[in-house]
């Protein structure tokens, strides 16, 4: 289809985000509650759009995990639908007057919430994502350009003919959510480039999407990163804690990106603590560095790899510190700069980790599970973010829109 | 010098930004007082190494209006000591709790402004930001990574040179303020792509510098972009305070981005507000569409690269709309985002202009060239961002710095 197709979908994105800037919250909810209705009485045709896409996928001998993040049911369709209802009951965040003061002449300056324009979200081969995401950046106000893999090629049409029936439904205009059917690369180079037309680019996906971004892109965006969250066990722990924060910090869902992948802990600890946590982890392969391993013989060897990866699994690093400082380094060195906890009952040693330690988040005495946008109260998210511009942490409908200096007169000139 | 020579520089920068992130404020404001008394004391030796980069600049036939922006006098040195005493003077943003709430399972969380870590600045050939942006970053907590323009190496090196002695003589690291000496392109795409070590790049410069990042940086940046300012004369306007903002926002310094570039007519005020206008703009070349024309006919003819330019002279384009639709779509196609004005009595016009026109600033009956960190009220700014991510319009102490979520329990742990 080539560029100059991308080219004009981002033109018709951008014409409709004029529109969505200034449209009312009822008629956004409204369009989120026509789709997610829409999500549900057409789920048998997104059943089938999306059983093509699982035969190609097998005929392409994909793994079976692949197969299972791209896999619709009518439970997860219900989810996907619930969610835009979520969405939907969510306060409004465009038109907020963040602050506003008065000047000395009597000029009055507000900074007001405002949509961003064009989200632009390029994805991998979840289908929720495509309804997910569209939906957040539609309650923030933003035209949406959605570009998911080949693999998901039919189900995100299928999605997106949802919302852009919805959308029309409410009176609001279709290409508040335009779908890049083009799935080869150079329409991928293409879509990061739309300079004047995507104003923030969401990568959502695995360490090739993100480099491929950081190599084409030349729209601002937001990277949604590796998450290799530590948990550190100090001198001042209670073990008890510390070693139910660490099971639940590596084992309530190991997949995902604010489960912990590696654990730093105090020497005056570790003797008492490792060997209870080798049995409260049995499930999981432990890979430690030579003094962990000689309190935990049963330890595997970690490489320096190991220190430094996000395991998405059942597989945990491990070392022995001793102290807050060798803590803070090894975290420095390796971690990914999502979210680091420490358990502690020592106050010093929890504000030194607190100010220390550079990351989206960081976490005294609990799970690392909780830094993600529901958990922290923050509605929805469409991402985590590891970058420290715009938005850090968590991306919920906030971080969907920017800020306008509103400044009004009354016939004010420089002097 | 090569690229493993930035990348150490940056190693070295990075290392530092971790004292700074830490130091108290006390610290950082001795850092720039004594560095504003050291750029005083070593006046003389700064103007020579100035005249050195000046006599290259003329053997290389520089116009006179690089000679000029390169150029330093002894009073311009003052200004320089001076900013950085003012900067001391403005409130630290570091640790300031942007907000906190406590969630249900008794999380308690907290937003907290702090550095960003090191931030490089790209520039052309103005001496004066070498300090102007150290200072600023420094107050923020941040290292600074700057890579001046070849013309002025001499006179960076002896600012970079002052600012690292002031740093040492309050026990912070030196290398909280680097210089890239290396002046060569290579050297710049070095720059732009120190992934793991720019937190933050900002460049400030021309059409090429700007293009030349968005091709090859892959750090994440700010764009301080070009301003084509437009100052909107409505039907509802007073068109005495319409004279007096045009003619402020055109003249009081036209060679600066929130200087007005092009005006906007209502056609049911022009017959009376153009002449007056080129009566009161004589020294300005005004270039008309057919409409402004024929109202004034000394106009010379626009095309359509004049309605698009920022001219930063004494020249303006000029068009007759028939409505408030009609200036907002010029706006709109036309400008490039930074800060646009309407002059009008209409409380509808101005709120819908208001909420219609997208940029960093719009302005209700005042001149445009109040968009700037000291006018608003921010203290000094390192440039104008005209994206919409991270920082829109003036950028001041507080856009030189991220949030970190703060998560403090007492044991939670997900279910």
């Amino acid at each position: 289809m080539g560029r100059e197709h991308i080219v004009d979908l981002g033109r018709r994105a951008k014409a409709a985000s004029r529109v969505l800037a200034g449209a009312d919250g009822a008629a956004k909810n409204g369009a989120l509650l026509v789709a997610a209705d829409l999500l549900e009485e057409r789920g048998a045709d997104l059943l089938e759009h999306n059983a093509a896409d699982l035969e190609r996928a097998r005929a392409g001998d994909a793994a079976d995990v692949a197969l299972d993040r791209l896999r619709l049911t009518a439970e997860r369709v219900g989810a996907m639908a619930d969610s835009l209802r979520q969405v939907a009951a969510l306060g409004d965040p465009v038109g907020e007057v963040v602050e506003g003061w008065v000047r000395p002449n009597g000029l009055r300056v507000q900074r007001v919430r405002v949509p961003l324009g064009v989200v632009g979200v390029i994805y991998e081969n979840r289908p929720n994502v495509t309804s997910d995401a569209a939906g957040l950046c539609l309650k923030a106000g933003n035209a949406t350009m959605l570009r998911g893999s080949s693999s998901a090629a039919a189900s995100n049409a299928a999605i997106v003919g949802c919302l852009r029936e919805a959308l029309a439904k409410v009176g609001l205009p279709e290409d508040g959510v335009v779908n890049v059917a083009d799935t080869s690369h150079e329409a991928a180079v293409a879509f990061m480039q739309l300079n004047g037309m995507i104003d923030c680019l969401v990568p959502r996906g695995g360490h090739s999407l993100i480099a491929s971004v950081r190599e084409h892109a030349t729209v601002p965006y937001v990277i949604d990163g590796d998450g290799n969250c530590h948990v550190y066990v100090d001198a001042g722990a209670d073990l008890d804690m510390a070693l139910s924060i660490v099971v639940n910090a590596k084992t309530q869902r190991p997949g995902v990106c604010n489960a912990a992948e590696s654990l730093v802990v105090h020497e005056a600890v570790a003797g008492e603590f490792l060997p209870r946590l080798g049995e409260a982890l049995s499930g999981v392969e432990l890979r430690g560095d030579g003094a962990s391993r000689a309190l935990l013989p049963a330890m595997a060897v970690a490489t320096e790899d190991d220190f430094g990866a996000e395991f998405l699994g059942p597989i945990m690093s491990v070392v022995v510190v001793a102290d807050l400082d060798g803590a803070i380094d090894h975290i420095t060195r390796y971690g990914s700069g999502h979210s680091e906890a420490i358990v502690t009952n020592d106050l010093g040693a929890s504000e030194r980790f607190c100010r220390e330690v550079d990351a989206a988040a960081v976490v005294v005495n609990a799970s690392t599970r909780f830094i993600d946008g529901g958990e922290l109260g923050l509605g929805s998210e469409i991402g985590i973010s590891t970058q420290k511009l715009h938005a850090r942490g968590p991306m919920g409908l906030r971080e969907l829109t920017c800020v306008k200096y509103v400044v009004r007169g009354n016939g004010q000139v420089r002097r």
